[in-house]
């Protein structure tokens, strides 16, 4: 087998180990923690099917490959809860190191294509990174939205944190952000979500 | 919200189900059986990466939304092993109850085009069609092989049976097919899989 193709299997294999990786997010039916491959997958999907509330016209490939291979750093540098501001400090460094040690599996040019496009989702700029975004905010939200706010409760969050991080859909998306903020509010009338 | 938003959430929060469609393969490390969603991740992914090797150009992201929506029946028709001879006489008719069931969850052009994509895929017809197969076959093969063939020896397969399968990967790339049949021949030589 030539070095390219060897290289693409390496990284295919290695890849397999995101669905090991846990997040703080539960699935539906109060169901067990999900893992960042189904996220990705989730998030992908989600990210076609509401293409045409995306703020901009996107590239809509690209957006879903940039869902795809958002979470695989994690692989090396672990899930870093959303709510979590002593993790989320370290965050950009452990990341950074990942990156260049998983997608050096690849074959050069594919190692850069890949590093460009979390670069560009991470720096939260362009139309494709900003839906992706919104993607990644809507996605656990309405998991943990049909557990009755499971995922809050566990880790006491607040509104004025979730709106936080959730209020940046609107940067991706202006009409998702207003579901979201209806979902958000009737959590807090019905105690899910505390003010 | 309006009518045509419910049914987009409704449907992406139905298919979280297909987190829990678990599938004969196991994870790299021996670890746990695979389950539908990840493995629909782990194909688009390794789908983009190798789509060098597809023999016929394809449109990649009609590709990867093949793969990310191919299992989203198995949620109401579970999952069909590739050996279970007894299952397989059943599949398609299961299959087609269940598109109906789950995609019409959505607005009605939503459930149109992603149905069209789905019989496409099971058609087995477009350069699409076909190099999205060869993921669904190399993508639990190099699974399996970093294992030790350890799924092929629970259930008693021999080479025949895994040929007559992973033989149709040459439709959608030869390249990879004489990967494919090289890690075979490896696996037969180990004693992983019976003549």
């Amino acid at each position: 087998m030539d070095e390219r193709l060897k290289r693409q299997l390496n990284f295919a294999l290695e890849i397999d180990k995101e669905k090991n990786i846990f997040r703080q997010t539960h699935l539906s039916g109060h169901g067990r923690n999900e893992n960042d491959a189904e996220h990705a997958w989730h998030m992908a999907v989600m990210a076609y099917l509401l293409r045409e509330y995306a703020n901009e016209e996107v590239d809509i490939a690209k957006v879903m490959l940039m869902c795809l291979i958002h979470d695989i750093v994690e692989i090396e540098a672990g899930d870093t809860y959303a709510y979590d501001a002593e993790s989320l400090k370290t965050q950009k460094a452990r990341e950074d190191a990942a990156k260049e040690k998983i997608y050096s599996l690849l074959p050069e040019d594919q190692k850069r294509e890949l590093i460009a496009l979390f670069d560009e989702f991470e720096a939260y700029e362009t139309a494709e990174a900003k839906y992706a975004h919104a993607m990644d905010n809507l996605q656990p939200l309405i998991l943990n939205n049909s557990n009755e706010g499971g995922d809050w409760k566990e880790h006491e969050v607040n509104a004025k944190q979730v709106y936080e991080r959730q209020g940046k859909t609107k940067l991706g998306s202006e009409r998702l952000f207003e579901v979201t903020d209806q979902i958000i509010r009737e959590n807090i009338r019905k105690g899910n979500l505390r003010e």
